[in-house]
Protein backbone atom coordinates (compact mmCIF):
# COMPACT_ATOMS: atom_id res chain seq x y z
CA UNK A 1 0.00 0.00 0.00
CA UNK A 2 3.51 2.15 0.91
CA UNK A 3 4.10 2.10 -2.96
CA UNK A 4 0.73 3.08 -4.03
CA UNK A 5 1.75 7.05 -3.92
CA UNK A 6 4.31 6.57 -6.38
CA UNK A 7 1.68 5.15 -8.62
CA UNK A 8 -0.61 8.57 -8.92
CA UNK A 9 2.87 10.99 -8.07
CA UNK A 10 0.45 13.26 -10.57
CA UNK A 11 -2.93 13.11 -8.71
CA UNK A 12 -3.09 14.23 -5.40
CA UNK A 13 -4.34 11.46 -2.63
CA UNK A 14 -7.68 10.98 -1.38
CA UNK A 15 -6.87 12.86 1.95
CA UNK A 16 -5.82 16.29 -0.20
CA UNK A 17 -8.47 15.94 -2.63
CA UNK A 18 -11.10 15.59 -0.55
CA UNK A 19 -9.99 18.34 1.78
CA UNK A 20 -9.31 20.88 -1.59
CA UNK A 21 -5.22 21.30 -0.61
CA UNK A 22 -2.33 20.95 -2.61
CA UNK A 23 -0.81 17.04 -2.10
CA UNK A 24 2.65 17.68 -1.50
CA UNK A 25 5.72 14.96 -1.46
CA UNK A 26 6.13 15.28 2.17
CA UNK A 27 2.31 14.65 2.43
CA UNK A 28 1.39 11.91 5.44
CA UNK A 29 -1.54 10.63 4.05
CA UNK A 30 -0.86 10.35 0.48
CA UNK A 31 0.93 6.66 0.42
CA UNK A 32 -2.23 5.65 2.47
CA UNK A 33 -5.53 7.23 0.65
CA UNK A 34 -4.68 6.69 -2.90
CA UNK A 35 -6.86 8.88 -5.18
CA UNK A 36 -8.66 5.66 -6.27
CA UNK A 37 -10.21 5.05 -2.76
CA UNK A 38 -11.66 8.20 -2.06
CA UNK A 39 -14.41 6.41 0.62
CA UNK A 40 -11.26 5.05 2.69
CA UNK A 41 -10.41 8.80 3.78
CA UNK A 42 -13.98 10.41 3.53
CA UNK A 43 -14.94 7.38 6.41
CA UNK A 44 -11.96 8.08 8.38
CA UNK A 45 -12.25 12.17 8.35
CA UNK A 46 -16.24 11.70 8.93
CA UNK A 47 -15.73 9.73 12.05
CA UNK A 48 -12.29 11.12 13.69
CA UNK A 49 -11.41 13.97 11.79
CA UNK A 50 -8.52 14.69 9.35
CA UNK A 51 -6.34 16.61 12.15
CA UNK A 52 -7.16 13.72 14.43
CA UNK A 53 -5.58 11.20 11.76
CA UNK A 54 -3.08 13.01 11.01
CA UNK A 55 -1.69 13.64 14.86
CA UNK A 56 -1.89 9.56 15.29
CA UNK A 57 0.21 9.03 11.86
CA UNK A 58 2.34 11.21 13.36
CA UNK A 59 2.68 9.33 16.89
CA UNK A 60 3.44 5.79 15.60
CA UNK A 61 6.27 5.07 13.28
CA UNK A 62 6.47 5.27 9.42
CA UNK A 63 6.31 1.20 9.52
CA UNK A 64 2.90 1.19 11.18
CA UNK A 65 1.05 4.06 9.66
CA UNK A 66 -0.02 1.46 7.22
CA UNK A 67 -2.23 -0.69 10.40
CA UNK A 68 -2.92 2.31 12.01
CA UNK A 69 -4.75 3.96 8.65
CA UNK A 70 -6.26 0.44 8.18
CA UNK A 71 -7.49 0.11 11.74
CA UNK A 72 -8.51 3.34 11.70
CA UNK A 73 -10.47 3.12 8.45
CA UNK A 74 -12.21 -0.18 9.79
CA UNK A 75 -13.44 0.83 13.02
CA UNK A 76 -14.53 4.32 11.07
CA UNK A 77 -16.65 1.78 8.75
CA UNK A 78 -17.76 -0.02 11.51
CA UNK A 79 -19.41 3.12 13.25
CA UNK A 80 -20.66 4.36 10.24
CA UNK A 81 -22.48 0.63 10.23
CA UNK A 82 -23.92 0.88 13.38
CA UNK A 83 -23.65 4.26 15.00
CA UNK A 84 -24.47 2.71 18.58
CA UNK A 85 -22.05 0.10 19.01
CA UNK A 86 -19.62 0.53 16.05
CA UNK A 87 -16.60 -2.39 15.89
CA UNK A 88 -17.29 -2.54 20.26
CA UNK A 89 -20.78 -4.85 18.69
CA UNK A 90 -18.13 -6.61 16.55
CA UNK A 91 -15.90 -7.34 20.01
CA UNK A 92 -19.19 -7.72 21.65
CA UNK A 93 -20.47 -10.96 19.26
CA UNK A 94 -16.93 -12.35 19.45
CA UNK A 95 -16.47 -12.28 23.56
CA UNK A 96 -19.59 -13.89 23.26
CA UNK A 97 -18.97 -16.70 20.81
CA UNK A 98 -15.07 -17.59 22.77
CA UNK A 99 -17.59 -17.89 25.95
CA UNK A 100 -19.99 -20.10 24.32
CA UNK A 101 -17.21 -22.56 22.34
CA UNK A 102 -15.48 -22.78 26.10
CA UNK A 103 -18.97 -24.10 27.66
CA UNK A 104 -18.66 -26.31 24.48
CA UNK A 105 -15.51 -27.61 24.70
CA UNK A 106 -15.58 -28.10 28.43
CA UNK A 107 -18.67 -30.60 28.17
CA UNK A 108 -17.23 -32.17 25.47
CA UNK A 109 -14.37 -32.80 27.72
CA UNK A 110 -16.48 -33.96 30.39
CA UNK A 111 -18.14 -36.50 27.65
CA UNK A 112 -14.83 -37.55 27.28
CA UNK A 113 -13.81 -38.37 30.33
CA UNK A 114 -17.26 -40.30 30.96
CA UNK A 115 -15.71 -42.29 28.17
CA UNK A 116 -12.35 -42.75 29.04
CA UNK A 117 -13.71 -44.34 32.31
CA UNK A 118 -16.22 -46.55 30.59
CA UNK A 119 -13.33 -47.74 28.44
CA UNK A 120 -11.19 -48.21 31.41
CA UNK A 121 -8.05 -47.41 33.02
CA UNK A 122 -5.53 -47.79 30.19
CA UNK A 123 -6.42 -45.51 27.94
CA UNK A 124 -7.03 -42.43 30.25
CA UNK A 125 -3.45 -41.48 29.72
CA UNK A 126 -3.84 -40.57 25.73
CA UNK A 127 -7.70 -39.40 25.98
CA UNK A 128 -10.35 -37.72 28.30
CA UNK A 129 -7.75 -34.57 29.70
CA UNK A 130 -8.46 -30.98 29.14
CA UNK A 131 -6.04 -29.82 25.53
CA UNK A 132 -4.27 -27.46 26.03
CA UNK B 1 -25.91 6.95 34.17
CA UNK B 2 -28.51 8.97 32.33
CA UNK B 3 -29.80 9.83 35.64
CA UNK B 4 -26.13 11.74 36.75
CA UNK B 5 -26.54 14.68 35.35
CA UNK B 6 -29.58 15.57 38.23
CA UNK B 7 -26.76 14.70 40.94
CA UNK B 8 -24.45 17.50 39.40
CA UNK B 9 -27.18 20.50 38.19
CA UNK B 10 -25.63 23.11 39.55
CA UNK B 11 -21.74 21.62 37.87
CA UNK B 12 -21.10 21.96 34.29
CA UNK B 13 -20.54 18.40 32.92
CA UNK B 14 -17.09 17.36 32.21
CA UNK B 15 -17.57 17.91 28.27
CA UNK B 16 -18.06 21.59 28.62
CA UNK B 17 -15.90 22.12 31.60
CA UNK B 18 -13.54 20.46 29.08
CA UNK B 19 -14.78 22.65 26.25
CA UNK B 20 -14.98 26.10 28.57
CA UNK B 21 -18.23 26.58 27.88
CA UNK B 22 -21.63 27.11 29.67
CA UNK B 23 -22.94 23.99 30.29
CA UNK B 24 -27.08 24.44 29.37
CA UNK B 25 -30.11 22.57 29.93
CA UNK B 26 -30.15 20.91 26.60
CA UNK B 27 -26.72 19.73 26.65
CA UNK B 28 -26.47 16.66 24.40
CA UNK B 29 -23.18 16.17 26.55
CA UNK B 30 -24.38 16.30 30.04
CA UNK B 31 -26.23 13.36 30.85
CA UNK B 32 -23.64 10.79 29.90
CA UNK B 33 -20.08 13.28 30.68
CA UNK B 34 -20.56 13.60 34.18
CA UNK B 35 -17.70 16.03 35.77
CA UNK B 36 -17.02 13.70 37.91
CA UNK B 37 -15.35 11.48 35.12
CA UNK B 38 -13.08 14.27 33.41
CA UNK B 39 -10.87 11.15 31.61
CA UNK B 40 -14.13 9.92 29.82
CA UNK B 41 -14.74 13.17 27.85
CA UNK B 42 -11.27 13.97 27.69
CA UNK B 43 -10.38 10.61 26.15
CA UNK B 44 -13.43 10.83 23.36
CA UNK B 45 -12.40 14.43 22.82
CA UNK B 46 -8.83 13.15 22.04
CA UNK B 47 -9.77 10.40 19.35
CA UNK B 48 -13.11 11.45 17.93
CA UNK B 49 -12.93 15.58 18.67
CA UNK B 50 -16.02 17.07 20.26
CA UNK B 51 -18.49 18.11 17.17
CA UNK B 52 -17.78 14.27 16.00
CA UNK B 53 -19.22 12.92 19.19
CA UNK B 54 -21.78 15.56 19.34
CA UNK B 55 -22.78 14.75 15.77
CA UNK B 56 -22.88 10.97 16.43
CA UNK B 57 -25.21 11.68 19.45
CA UNK B 58 -27.84 13.68 17.71
CA UNK B 59 -27.52 10.95 14.55
CA UNK B 60 -29.09 8.22 17.43
CA UNK B 61 -31.92 8.17 19.27
CA UNK B 62 -31.87 9.20 22.95
CA UNK B 63 -32.15 5.67 24.17
CA UNK B 64 -29.10 4.65 22.86
CA UNK B 65 -27.12 7.51 23.60
CA UNK B 66 -25.58 6.07 26.49
CA UNK B 67 -24.69 2.68 25.00
CA UNK B 68 -23.38 5.42 22.39
CA UNK B 69 -21.18 7.27 24.59
CA UNK B 70 -19.65 4.18 26.16
CA UNK B 71 -18.84 2.61 23.10
CA UNK B 72 -17.24 5.74 21.95
CA UNK B 73 -15.34 6.03 25.23
CA UNK B 74 -14.08 2.22 25.01
CA UNK B 75 -12.71 2.73 21.28
CA UNK B 76 -11.08 5.91 22.48
CA UNK B 77 -9.34 4.13 25.65
CA UNK B 78 -8.33 1.21 23.04
CA UNK B 79 -6.82 3.86 20.51
CA UNK B 80 -5.01 5.90 23.35
CA UNK B 81 -3.10 2.55 24.81
CA UNK B 82 -2.98 1.31 21.35
CA UNK B 83 -2.25 3.71 19.18
CA UNK B 84 -1.91 1.19 15.54
CA UNK B 85 -4.28 -0.94 16.33
CA UNK B 86 -6.67 0.52 18.89
CA UNK B 87 -9.64 -2.11 19.64
CA UNK B 88 -9.19 -4.18 15.81
CA UNK B 89 -6.39 -5.49 18.78
CA UNK B 90 -8.74 -7.06 20.80
CA UNK B 91 -11.02 -8.02 17.43
CA UNK B 92 -8.23 -10.04 16.01
CA UNK B 93 -6.92 -11.44 19.57
CA UNK B 94 -10.86 -12.62 19.99
CA UNK B 95 -11.00 -13.99 15.96
CA UNK B 96 -7.96 -15.71 16.46
CA UNK B 97 -9.28 -17.25 20.35
CA UNK B 98 -12.45 -17.98 18.03
CA UNK B 99 -10.51 -20.20 15.47
CA UNK B 100 -8.98 -22.08 18.17
CA UNK B 101 -10.98 -22.99 19.87
CA UNK B 102 -12.94 -24.04 16.95
CA UNK B 103 -10.51 -26.03 16.11
CA UNK B 104 -9.84 -27.81 19.45
CA UNK B 105 -13.68 -28.90 19.63
CA UNK B 106 -13.18 -30.25 16.24
CA UNK B 107 -10.57 -32.27 17.80
CA UNK B 108 -11.98 -33.41 20.59
CA UNK B 109 -15.35 -34.12 18.97
CA UNK B 110 -13.26 -36.49 16.58
CA UNK B 111 -11.80 -38.04 19.94
CA UNK B 112 -15.41 -38.72 21.38
CA UNK B 113 -16.25 -40.58 17.95
CA UNK B 114 -13.42 -42.51 18.14
CA UNK B 115 -14.43 -43.71 21.85
CA UNK B 116 -17.99 -44.16 20.52
CA UNK B 117 -16.83 -46.48 18.01
CA UNK B 118 -14.11 -48.64 20.44
CA UNK B 119 -18.03 -48.30 23.27
CA UNK B 120 -19.95 -49.77 20.62
CA UNK B 121 -23.00 -48.93 18.57
CA UNK B 122 -25.54 -48.83 20.61
CA UNK B 123 -24.17 -45.39 22.32
CA UNK B 124 -23.47 -43.52 19.61
CA UNK B 125 -26.74 -42.06 19.03
CA UNK B 126 -26.22 -40.63 22.36
CA UNK B 127 -22.26 -39.30 21.76
CA UNK B 128 -19.92 -38.47 19.36
CA UNK B 129 -21.91 -35.98 17.49
CA UNK B 130 -20.98 -32.04 17.06
CA UNK B 131 -22.37 -30.16 19.41
CA UNK B 132 -25.36 -27.83 17.94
Amino acid sequence: MASSHSNYINSPCAACKFLRRRCTSGCVFAPYFPPDEPTKFANVHRIFGASNVSKILHEVAPHQREDTVNSLAYEAEARLNDPVYGCVGAISVLQRQVLKLQRELEETNADLRRYARALGGETTSNYGGQRG
